[in-house]
């Protein structure tokens, strides 16, 4: 049989891999062959489709019987619809300073939402009910933005993990104060896998009443979910995702990826996979003297701390990006397609610019 | 050659189709092959891949050696991005009462944006410049949001067409006010189709700022563009996008698409097959006593009054929506990939309601 | 007693007034003397001062036990505030196209509060059941904004007036669909004195939710109020006003200025006074051939139509406005201090200029 | 001579001042006696006044030739509205995080201007070029809102002030990197009087971009001024007063006011006079054993540190404010029309509370 026929041509040598995102992967072969089973004939747009409805059992399964997915098209939708829902026009979101919602989307929860965001730093990029305890005040005072919701990114941005129980500590401390929360799963897969439990028990049963599930890192073409864990919590979730411009018409194709993830274990493996090739990578990088590395490895996420020159060199042949560029330090992604040989090509790679 | 595994099913049948809307339809062959070609190694995220710069080499074929594409990922993000592009802070947009952006977007444009939409009645969907003169006033009064767009559709909501020259005379008239053009392209290769001539006729050689180009209604799984024709009116537009919360990370996906579209005739393929398609309609519709056609069908699209009774017991075997319930009036689209079978089997069926 | 020296000069002539506009006019001399009152002293800022807890007592005289008075700066921050009380992020609003917060406050509430217009076209600036119905539906529908508030202007734009029954019938109406309905009244006043009854009788008595109620054009230096009717439509005004820049610090000087007007009958002397002039000066240009008045005049207003060569000459000798320039309508506005000498030598000039 | 009657009545008593705040206060007589010279009579609205004119006057000959004044409402009205004047939709402003700009204005530079706030952590309320090169890079970087301006307070929120060689420093340096200058100058004339220096000495000579010109706690009944003092940096200012609802009908009363501010000396005096009190309040305190003042006192604030008990049972009979509650930290505040009897009688209360 033939590969149909397209008149695109491939621009890429699909060998090359490299360390700078897990967003520079490709799909997952099943994710491609999900679409096709969901291609043909018509299916009712915006959502009305079988494989959205299908969806529901999946995520029902994962996260409890009263969860329910919206499709979106990206992170920063995802997130954006998801404050949106649990916050008042007058609402605050408390974040940590390094929250992708703080320093990498373009001011989307601000200018699309009208939201206020109140930071707190964090050493390792994880609230705690004390570090939360710095903006959660002034509830009555308007001229303060009412701090309504904490949300948490697990895994963070800096790699590191929330256990379920401080997820639950952060639950329990928000809602006796009246706000809700919301988790940033851009990484879900990769927390779980590396928690080794389900995706809910550091969700649902953790008390989190609304969740970023991400797509698009863990082997998607593209496409995430809000979650509802907490329906009690928000409202018209449809007008929400459509106003925020996140309503995809032909949304069997996003819904068929989640399946292809959910519907058994592709998204676990593909997790596990990447988060082994960090350990790889930072048991490697560990040997090479000179090159530190900056916080616990935890997930699919490598932070070091190397000489500028050797950085740069090494992007010369590896793209990838200063997380800290005054300081030196530098973040390496593993992704769902990295292999052992990328990783020890890579770390050959480091040991030879390290020693000129 | 088996087929990749996934853990994903099948929920519908594949030979069903209707014609309730063209983005029921899914994607067409061509469009998943190209996915596929795309896929695998590492690609730079957020457009920096050989796919979205390729794209831009057949952006500038169809539309113009200053033309370049934006992809995002659906109508409503092209549309609000592209406006956003071409607004200052205190600026409005005119456009027809019927609009997309009027009466679709859930107020996209007025929430995202902060745009003010100048709207006027028409009777076919379209503006002219008596028409936006009704709104095209006042850009020295604060008191009143500044006429700085004027937008209009191609083909319109109400399946009508622009004369090259018709919109030429819009761009002019616009032009010599101060105020920019932006096209909602959303079925931009039907009518390009149905006008026999390639797309920048109407477009960038027309006088058009700023085009939204579809590319969902014309086959593809997800994605559309926004296309810059005239530098000059717009800066920032990575920003823009990003903010707007309509940057693809893995955007070869969504680039690749619009190759396959663009590299040779796919998408004058798809655009004709479905407007041959409306045109069978609308003759055999033609030939039922009792129903009358209500706009020219000029592209996809065919509106039609006929008995409430009869539209409702023929939703019942082809799901489809009233476009003014009062007045009976339903709307029919075709798609790249409805048959003459199905256009017959309806017909058949439209004819046996009316008999009953 | 000397008046207390200022190093301010005075650079106008307090004898010259015309009928460009009621907030022409300055402030009412009572007005002034209870500045003086509420001054000296500390009072407590934003709000809680002794001046604004007062006008708890005449608000809720005036409108009902449950009525809650919110000072703000000006008309469009009141409606502005008011809207966004009564909407989700989803919401839209239903209100005449020739409303005030359609055509007159720079886009303000689709930019500061997100809102999506629904407008109607109107003969006389005044809604009906029927009219709210071209735009009341598709409460469910994602793809369209959400209608929930009925925003309706008495006396309206046009000069022209509700009866109480005609907004008892909006209000059910819109009750009835779960909407909540929003009372510009910028000119409240003079609708009260036109109709002859009581504040409260086309207002709370109606069914009105929340009100914009207008001190201004009334005879205040600057102020108005937003009074919520229905506690149970709303929640966290105060967050709201804040959030909407409409919160006056030294709020005292707002509320003693309402009181001045609330506590007795200035409200009414000023708005009798200015209806009476225009009434004078109506029954006057009816005199002068040539000159066709085009709205009944209920209240303070006068719309006219008169050859554009006797418009322009007359406008440089009282600045007034064309209100469609192309149709050749003006409006001419009396004021709370506008003389019968200053109606009759206006009368004068427009038959000096007719004859020329 | 009667005052004239009215029919408010007093309900405050006017020799009881305090300490919480300088817009506790009232008007100055001199600011009740300019409303009253700029009354009567018609002029025309929304700015084409004749006082407004005149003001322009007195703006430029304190900030220079190119400066303007836009009247304005309140401070926060100011504020964002100057930083709308100098952002893209995808502008972002760095601050203190102690700037009123961030902690309180409920998120109406967010919700209103879309704004995206870059803070940065200071000792004393200043920001240094060191310490604005924490936020200030990526303007390349879409996923980064783009840092557009610098936001300054003089004198801070902490009472200190900058020195016009610190201004100038942080001017050259945001110049430098194609940012613009911003100054919230809601006590401007205290930083003025403070620094012995006029008030362009330390704005349009030091190279700030827009000013808020604060007038409210400086002796006037309302009101504050945008003053552009670089026109390269901004246009549209009436639009964007407007959409920022900020624009007053009666503008003449707001401009008359700053003109009796400005014209001679009364803003000096009144500046003066507070600063001094503030003094004076320093000095007592600094002789109350068990009283740390915490910030130099170098305007009209002093923020001190005492048992928390003492502060509760002083609040009972002084209202004023924690600044920091956990800390025990406290602000008073200074006005024009505090007396040196109310410093000693407070400082009489603070030893007999901290003795008890």
């Amino acid at each position: 049989m033939n590969p149909p026929r397209t008149d695109a041509k491939r621009h890429h040598d699909p060998d090359v891999r490299g360390f700078a995102s897990d967003n520079y992967a490709g799909a997952h072969p099943e994710i491609l062959a999900a679409l096709a089973l969901a291609n043909g004939g018509h299916q009712v747009a915006y959502g009305e489709d079988d494989y959205t409805a299908h969806l529901q059992q999946l995520i029902r399964a994962h996260f409890g019987a009263s969860a329910e997915a919206f499709p979106v098209f990206n992170g920063t939708g995802a997130n954006v619809t998801a404050l949106q829902a649990l916050t008042d026009r007058w609402g605050a979101v408390i974040c940590a300073e390094s929250a992708h919602i703080n320093v990498d989307e373009c001011g989307a929860p601000e200018r699309v939402g009208g939201l206020k965001l109140l930071t707190v730093p964090t050493p390792d990029g994880k609230l705690t009910p004390e570090l939360i305890d710095r903006q959660a005040f002034g509830w009555d005072d308007e001229h303060r933005a009412m701090p309504q919701v904490v949300s948490i990114t697990q895994n963070t941005e800096l790699g590191t993990l929330y256990t379920p129980e401080e997820i639950r500590a952060i639950c329990d401390h928000a809602h006796e104060r009246g706000m809700k929360v919301h988790l940033d799963g851009a990484r879900i897969a990769n927390a779980a896998a590396a928690l080794d439990v389900p995706l809910r028990t550091f969700t649902s049963r953790a008390g989190v009443d609304i969740l970023s599930f991400g797509g698009t890192k863990n082997g998607m073409l593209f496409g995430e979910a809000v979650v509802v864990l907490n329906p009690d919590a928000v409202s018209h979730m449809k007008h929400l995702r459509k106003l925020s411009m996140q309503l995809a018409s032909k949304m069997r194709f996003v819904s068929v990826q989640l399946e292809a993830l959910l519907a058994k274990d592709l998204w676990l493996r593909n997790a596990r996979h990447s988060n082994e090739m960090a350990q790889r990578l930072a048991e490697g990088v560990r040997a090479v003297h000179g090159v530190e590395i900056l916080h616990e490895v935890q997930a699919n996420a490598v932070f070091a701390r190397l000489p500028h020159d050797v950085s740069r060199r090494l992007m010369e042949r590896y793209r990838f990006y200063f997380w800290d560029e005054a300081a030196g330090d530098v973040r390496w992604m593993c992704a769902f397609d990295t292999t052992e040989d990328d990783v020890d090509s890579f770390l050959a790679a480091l040991k030879e610019e390290m020693a000129r």
